[in-house]
């Protein structure tokens, strides 16, 4: 069989199939498929001593970069090693048709959503939303719906203060989502009710985003540092925790104190917005953001699961992205991991340092190379 | 030499030249041509017994209809006639973006912009702008104006109730706008300021738009009915009064009176919104609203000029656009007119019934037709 | 019940559902609804004298305006009556990405497509495409469906002199569509093999086009004007027989023999290119196409029939679109038909003339007011 | 005053200033400024170690991903160090709206075009181009350039065996430039006509691409090995030499003969296809060109001047991009330059090896950062 490339060499971490070891993938088109035992191939990739893994998910990535104050040109997530990203709503049912026309269709990037309760989204730091039922244009939001179904995964709000005015903004959303066999995704920092009204609207497949947060009356701790059992029965019954980080959705304190007490994360996102990469120290690459998973200790098998296969399967798009095996789409990225000190700071503004780093070193979505450092792949 | 069209026998006005004759327009290409006396062309369109105009310019339409609660589908305009258009403010430099590469670069429609000073843009009706120095983020203003300098005419602000909290709005956009070397677009209705404050602030070329307006506190018109000294002294000094209707933007009763006292719009347009098109009393096609003005005895070839010759010079394209002069880009409108009574309705629920209407039967963008009745054109 | 518009009065035709009486047609936000007993309406149309038709569907229009130098501006076909259209391969898997982003997207007609067998699709009419089995890239072809699965309906291509070489060309593409499940859409004007080769290998559902062209050595009739045998056996398997005229794809004589021994159409489509609307004699906007039907005295139901319903079967959207049944999208056309002679040539540059034209007065696209002439829909 | 960015450290080299030192940079907003005594800056990177240049520009690169076979997603390349490129004809008047809506408008990498003499534009390999005065339409490229004059730098044709038919086609050509005031970009591999008449017809600014092919019948190289004089006089008049490297348009046996007798190249480019990136021996990421010129002896600053100040100079954005002076636009990319062997293979298969590489860091485009690599840009 003809191949159009075979990675070879590298350590596969693939959690779909509980895969962690030295082998090789092979791509013919834009999808994975079995190495055969009789195959040529044109491009054949050393990936020794890296890491090989499905493109990485970012299940919280504002990416409606032309449209707003706060998103970020998609497709610079590929060279970070992320393939697909899920925006929690940048957009709303009044600029949807933009965000899907000018973004979601032309990126590379695979780009799925939840749409903004409110209707001109989350564009700007400085919107004054109003979460209230009564703001809500529903037919407007029935419409959006209906026209970009495929795409809309369920509702976005912030039960934020400022932002939502009370637990009213949640009924209304999560009867709209039931109405319509959607998901809800909620903002759960700085509260403006008390969480466990949040949580115990939330349903198998939601997802409670921010769930290291430190910002505001309530986190998910209580006085004596241990997880609350509202937030503990929201996830036996299937509510995703998403510990998205943002600038100021994260406290090292809250999470590490989770992790102790093996509150591990579902999803790991990043909350791109305007301040990427990892120049800044509150900020937020996705591989940046998983470096502290690992210092504290979280198996990489299980950081990597957190940003491949559940993020796949919260987007209905189990087998086809998340994974490595034959069939599905070939959205590979491969890495090297150094040991490098980084600094970190939360939105307390405490410190924390990692040691090593996942580092880029090619990247395909769809069977396509969508980065290859310089030094990297050379043939002869 | 060889056609591409002949529009034969029309009564052509074009107030760029002080034309209103029977005659002959041809085009070649994209451009109007000067009729050779040795001619061919395949397409001869006989347009006995219609008007023929340079395509109309609606200098106030929200057109940025994907990324909007308040826009229309841009090229919607142009089975009304409309073949170029300024959206004013719909987009700030939050999403400005969007709407060039979304709505500007793909319409058939010539779109050119005032960028809203609020970063969202008046996307929604319910948004709450804060037309505030301290929201005003000058630097992203400047780099959008940068970037699209050859769209952007100027600022739009609204200093209504309930948007701008003071005159400090206008300084601030006065003394960007100076600094940029653009212009003024200013919402009069419902003003939280003095009248006089705003009218004072624009200089030659700024928009002072809504000058029929009735609503709130203050129009142009003084106690006694007469137009304002500092209306007419801005008018002097070479602002444009823009007589965009919209729903709530026009009252007959000012316009009566303005226009008995001499004071006619030097720009009439629409604000197009969601409800376009003529089916409601209110709304507003552009040829909808002209029907009042010269029921109001303005003549005809003075009507034409306010939607052509006149925002062709406001939009910087004189001799390219709202001309039928040979060299100008081949933008036609044919139309006839009918007796038909139609009623409007101000913002005052004043019922105000005209009784000649404008119906397109052919239009033509850069020299393409794209409208054309089915019972128009026929030949043989 | 609220409603957005209810159309009064209007002779409804909705082949459908077999109904042509007069009826009113009420809409709610983006859908046709039953008129509730008690309802509410700000916007009521009177239709009365009017045609109201489920908005028309063209099954043969290349609309890839921006990217080909055939294409039309899709829409432009919205003020025609046309609310849904299909294009004919004027993409093929080299640049269907930018037809998809482009038009299909961005437009308020609703689009889906065959794609073109060569790569670069049907751009030019200069282009020398050359569809032999070894020019396809069939993997590119198969990604581009993957990719794109719900817009494109099947492959196009042209068994013309000039452009295929042989039945080869269809036997690799009747591979092809089997293995995807896909259609096939045929160009059978100017034969490169005997005609009978070509509707031998169509299948129920599969496009068989420009049914009545009388261009090159073969036409659907004998030598005495018969219609041939393996055609009415391709019909009776449930090939489509689809009467996109165009500029060289019709025949008068061919047609009005077929409809003799009442070999109607299945399909009646304009093909538009550049030559589009009724000012050329040999053109083709969809109403104008339509004329040369109902002069031949086809009933009005079927020739609307070949515009609705049965097009939005095989767009795979029945329910949806090309019915005005409770729940289908709000695409609405409304028509005047007015006495009024037009010319026609055809490809054999003979003269038909027709003595009744639908004039379209208002046109709604998924609720929304798409076209309204000037005169129509005034209320008071 | 308050700073974006402030890289220091850096090794800077900026041709266009003849600089080469170690000093800082400093970005506010989208352009750099010269850093003033008094600064303060919350994103400072230490770029030790590392090379500062002006944002690569890549003068020949196939960037229109979306409507072509050979063209790639244009945003790739800024993750190479690439923030600005020339396309080469990818797209003709039939394609170049959507080229420049979907490709041009979104992409954050600056593009400006040479437009393809032939309506379809190069889109795929195995299009059959015909390059004769007859097949030109004028009409239709006139009106392209007059709508997108900003954009197009001149026409690009193919002076190839199985493209032109002959000179007439140059010829064409050139009237057509001079008459519109454009330039020429000439692609001369496997030349279909003697190279001395191409190159005779080239003036100041035009484009002599692929200057060291070795593909077809004439080189720019004599029997003896010489440069030949009618190329030493293009260049002398102020032709612009391209070594746009492809696949098979570069030949190390020419180059090395030709950079012996000092005849370097005004401009190095990559001619990125579908084979990009660095995995091939044949292909062409821009830095993996310029690898070549730096082991056969040119000069670093002359390497980069080849990929900054002369391309920003045909792009008519002197001043504004390929320069790190004050007010350009701050587009910058930072390497780190390391001791690596690659072996790249010639059209002639012949094995060539480099020695250092420069891989990629940091990219800014416009003042925003494009691109980070996970190990850079550390803070604490």
């Amino acid at each position: 069989m003809k191949l159009d490339f075979v990675i070879k060499n590298g350590r596969v971490v693939d959690p779909s199939r509980e895969i962690d070891q030295v082998m090789d993938i092979a791509i013919r088109g834009n999808h994975i498929v079995d190495l055969p035992d009789d195959w040529e191939c044109a491009r054949v990739i050393d990936a020794s001593g890296c890491y090989v893994f499905p493109g990485l998910i970012d299940y919280h990535a504002h990416v409606y970069g032309s449209g707003s104050n706060v998103g970020v040109h998609a497709d610079y997530l590929l060279a970070t090693g992320v393939t697909a990203a899920v925006d929690p709503g940048t957009a709303g049912s009044s600029n949807f048709g933009s965000f899907y026309g000018g973004t979601v269709v032309p990126s590379k990037v695979r780009i799925k959503s939840y749409l903004c309760m409110y209707g001109s989204g989350q564009i700007d730091y400085n919107i004054i939303e109003k979460f209230d039922r009564a703001e809500y244009r529903m037919d407007d939001i029935r419409r959006t719906v209906e026209a970009y179904r495929d795409n809309i995964l369920g509702f976005k709000l912030r039960m934020s203060k400022g932002v939502a005015t009370g637990i009213d903004a949640m009924d209304a959303t999560r009867e709209l989502a039931d109405e319509l066999g959607l998901g809800i995704c909620v903002h759960t920092s700085n509260p403006v009710t008390p969480l466990k009204e949040v949580a115990d609207r939330l349903k198998a497949g939601d997802i409670y985003c921010h769930c290291y947060h430190g910002w505001g009356d309530e986190t998910i701790l209580d006085d004596s540092g241990r997880v609350k059992d509202f937030v503990l029965a929201a996830r036996e019954r299937g509510v995703l925790m998403d510990a998205a980080n943002g600038r100021m959705n994260f406290s090292i304190r809250v999470c590490r104190k989770a992790l102790e007490q093996g509150f591990l994360p579902d999803i790991i996102a990043s909350d791109w917005l305007d301040d990427k990469y990892n120049m800044s120290n509150t900020a937020k690459s996705l591989t940046f953001v998983m470096a502290k998973y690992l210092e504290l200790g979280m198996p990489l098998a299980e950081v990597v699961r957190c940003v491949t296969e559940t993020p796949a399967k919260a987007m209905k798009m189990e087998g086809k992205i998340g994974t490595l095996q034959a069939g599905a789409y070939a959205d590979v990225a491969i890495f090297r991991m150094i040991d490098r000190t980084a600094v970190h700071r939360d939105c307390e503004n405490e410190v924390f340092k990692t040691h090593r780093l996942l580092v880029p070193q090619m990247v395909f979505v769809d069977g396509e190379p969508a980065f290859c450092q310089a030094d990297f792949a050379l043939m002869d």
